[in-house]
């Protein structure tokens, strides 16, 4: 029986982005099962009272010259959108309603190839969205109807809140049975966890 | 003929004392040269208004076992110091008066392994440097003399400074070349750059 990897991540996390694609090949490596679970940051940055910092130039131009060096060494396609940050709540109510149509990967590898590939940041509303489910053969006024009921923004906001509860308190974040990994960075350590018996 | 790598490094970050471990062996295999530089973050923090934000536990208890995990991959000592902030200006003062006798690398395994594993905050300030000193062999008051001289002073500062000017903006970083690492887990990163042409 292969482990199961919690995959905490939100459309606007960069990291997120390259994190989706990072952990296909060693879950696949591991027979491990990648359960995906939308984790507003938006929520959880107003929670924790989180101020963004002036940062000095030199460490975003930094970090947006790190995130080039990602893209090539794994080969990805992205390019630093133009609108950023986003809010992202839609999209990943997005998710929670395409987990009942049996979509919900699917669904994620499409808006983080469209905001983070593509520059298309409609995909985090109700604008870009139906769409995507058309794209992915599901009927788009049942999914939108779906995706902004009440009942899927609760679920919102309990799949966020469970993750506060083990102990995740970014994105993207992996969770190992008892075992928080942060970050695009870590897979070596997420790889010698799956190497390691149950 | 190998290339450099410029180490801008503190005896305060945690990363600096992986980074020094984990460059050594790329190095080494690229037959390249590593140029410590003391980089004074103290400094760094004020000029650029650096304010240490209150983080969520649960994120400041992640670092710590993430800081293990490190230590554990890499098989290193490393234990979490008692003292954490310290002031490590004399710290890298005794560097750079180190580097006139010749032993600038030795001297900074020292301190590194005293601090980050042997938890002796006590080679941060002169109370600890001159048995420093001595155990490498170099008079402690003729070095203690230099370390605390203005000349040293003078030099730390336009080391830290130079650091700033081509774009520096924290420690453990790298810099070859024009490309800048920051951080301790950009190693992949550094080798595929060694690897790549001149």
């Amino acid at each position: 029986m292969g482990r199961t990897i919690d995959f905490y991540w939100d459309l606007g996390s960069t990291n997120s982005y390259f994190a989706l694609h990072l952990i296909k090949p060693i879950a696949a490596r591991h027979g491990a099962t990648v359960a995906p679970h939308p984790f507003n940051l938006g929520h959880v940055f107003r929670k924790h009272n989180y101020v963004l910092m002036e940062e000095p130039a030199a460490k975003i131009s930094n970090r947006i010259t790190d995130l080039y060096r990602w893209a090539r060494r794994h080969d990805l396609a992205f390019r630093m959108p133009t609108k950023f940050p986003i809010k992202t709540s839609t999209a990943l109510r997005g998710a929670l309603a395409m987990r009942r149509f049996g979509k919900e990967w699917p669904f994620m590898e499409h808006i983080f190839a469209r905001y983070w590939e593509r520059d298309d940041a409609s995909v985090a509303e109700t604008s870009g969205l139906p769409t995507v489910a058309s794209a992915l053969g599901v009927d788009p006024d049942q999914f939108m109807t779906l995706a902004l009921s009440e009942e899927i923004g609760r679920e919102l906001a309990a799949e966020t809140d469970g993750g506060l509860a083990r102990g995740v308190f970014g994105a993207p974040t992996f969770v190992i049975g008892q075992e928080i990994y942060w970050g695009k960075d870590r897979m070596d350590f997420i790889e010698d966890d799956l190497k390691r018996p149950d």
